[in-house]
């Protein structure tokens, strides 16, 4: 095995850590990449204790991917964006953490989707994958709009839409509601006969299984089917309300990221769409911006 | 102590096991109440072993309210409707229990409520608590409409309202939706300073937790809030569309039941207020008329 020796050179790593996985890249101080690691869930919200794990093993993944030795985790200077760290418990709990890396500077996701969509510089971001959420950094001043968590908010999020989608699926199969293409859709995407076998399914499920069911919704939409039409509207409309909330700080840049923004794009209102600019940079790319800032201004 | 003697009498104990109690009682053959009890949570969605004890102790206190000796428990003839029984796999559980008793008549929730409320004879329901849902009762024929559980059904029941006000007192407290009272309300019923506390709050709560904050939502609409408004309308006219469904199978009476009954009742459609009647009974009086009806059925 070829290791890699980036003697006089610091080592870089950036995490981003969410509800389903940990994803992490090393670069050097010339900001090359070289190598990069996916670890298991990492919002502390679901445990402190997964949320660590996860970390280092997406950081020894990534090490070993760079053909570094395991033993140089504790060379990394680390940025960190984790959902969950918001809360300030949960951030206070992440922030005593004893460590193995040379230094660790934490930030919520939000804050290095942001950096890494707009390339280290103010913008604003609307994120819609399991959740939803708004976010600008500009001045250094930050704000959120959203990102409340499941089922009570994160309207225009895949858990949203997915619950949504089930919601109207049983009123229809009840007669309550017109007929929806969904109610096929849905049954046979869960290989269900009927609405007493949904019903099992679907009890106590977390987020990210709702989420799953979202595309049921844009297949749909698609098609005009008007219940499914209605849902996406209305997610798309607090996207919409979000961004314009955003808006309001009068950011440079405004991008929309994360798994549905492809999907929901379209469905936006006509202005924001004109306001969306693609993402520069991924977001734990945004994390290794963050380390380098302060870094820097520890200097 | 003096204990009742009941010899050449049969003893009937009605049981009502919802996801919060498991209410019992006690008659002798003429229908005379003779003692009452409440046990803990007795639906066996959430665990059988939770259930059988909640109604063996519910059974227990009854025979102590009734001065009957504990042992007479094998003199009961019980009749019992659980929640969460409509689902085959449960139904089918609860029908295998070694139970305690003489004999015992296992039916739904729905059901016993329905007899209770019609003392026996065919009609329809509408209930709204903790869940909503709609049923019927005529030859012989039952018809079921809702009841499927939160967060992703049960439109107009507590938890549904108390979940739609959480999502909107954030929207609002975002700048996403207009002001509401309800704002100033929740976090005053839930002793949070912010959206931050509220968040913590909410997070991983049960179905009975936001049934707890449906008053909220009426309190509200009762002052003309729009958002309580809205919510509370969407509510019921979901249990007002139940009301038309089960019309259609002609039923003799009609009734609304439940805890939230009184509350959302103004709020349904005239016509829905219209066929509206006071439930004669209590459906755990129902559950000793489906034992009794059994009874008969067997000689």
């Amino acid at each position: 095995m070829v290791t890699n020796v980036v003697s006089n050179d610091k080592l870089y790593l950036g995490i981003d850590g969410g509800g389903s996985k940990c994803k992490a890249t090393i670069v050097d101080t010339a900001g090359v990449i070289l190598g990069t690691g996916i670890g298991g869930p990492a919002n502390p919200f679901h445990g402190f204790s997964q949320a660590t794990t996860s970390i280092i093993d997406s950081a020894q993944l990534a090490l070993d991917d760079a053909k570094l030795s395991g033993e140089q985790i504790s060379e990394l200077i680390v940025g960190m964006g984790l959902a969950g760290v918001n809360l300030p418990s949960l951030y206070q709990q992440m922030a005593e953490w004893q460590h193995p890396f040379k230094k660790l500077f934490l930030t919520t996701d939000l804050h290095i989707a942001c950096l890494g969509a707009h390339d280290g510089n103010d913008g604003a971001i609307m994120i819609t994958g399991t959740g939803s959420c708004g976010y600008s950094l500009i001045s250094g001043e930050s704000k959120i709009v959203g990102g409340h968590g499941f089922p009570h908010a994160d309207q225009g999020s895949g858990a949203w839409l997915g619950l949504q989608a089930v919601s109207s699926v049983l009123m229809s199969l009840d007669g309550i509601a017109q007929h929806s293409l969904m109610n096929k859709l849905m049954l046979e995407h869960l290989n269900c006969k009927n609405d007493l076998e949904l019903v099992e399914l679907v009890a106590n499920k977390p987020a990210r299984f709702f989420a799953q069911l979202a595309f049921v919704v844009f297949d749909a939409a698609q098609q005009q089917d008007v219940l499914a039409c209605s849902i996406v509207d209305i997610g798309a409309t607090y996207i919409s309300n979000i961004a314009r909330s955003l808006q309001l700080e009068n950011p440079v840049r405004m991008s929309l990221i994360g798994g549905l923004a492809p999907k929901i794009t379209p469905w936006l209102a006509a202005d924001v769409q004109a306001w969306l600019q693609a993402p520069i940079n991924l977001p734990e790319i945004g994390a290794i911006i963050y380390a380098k800032q302060q870094v820097t201004g520890e200097i």
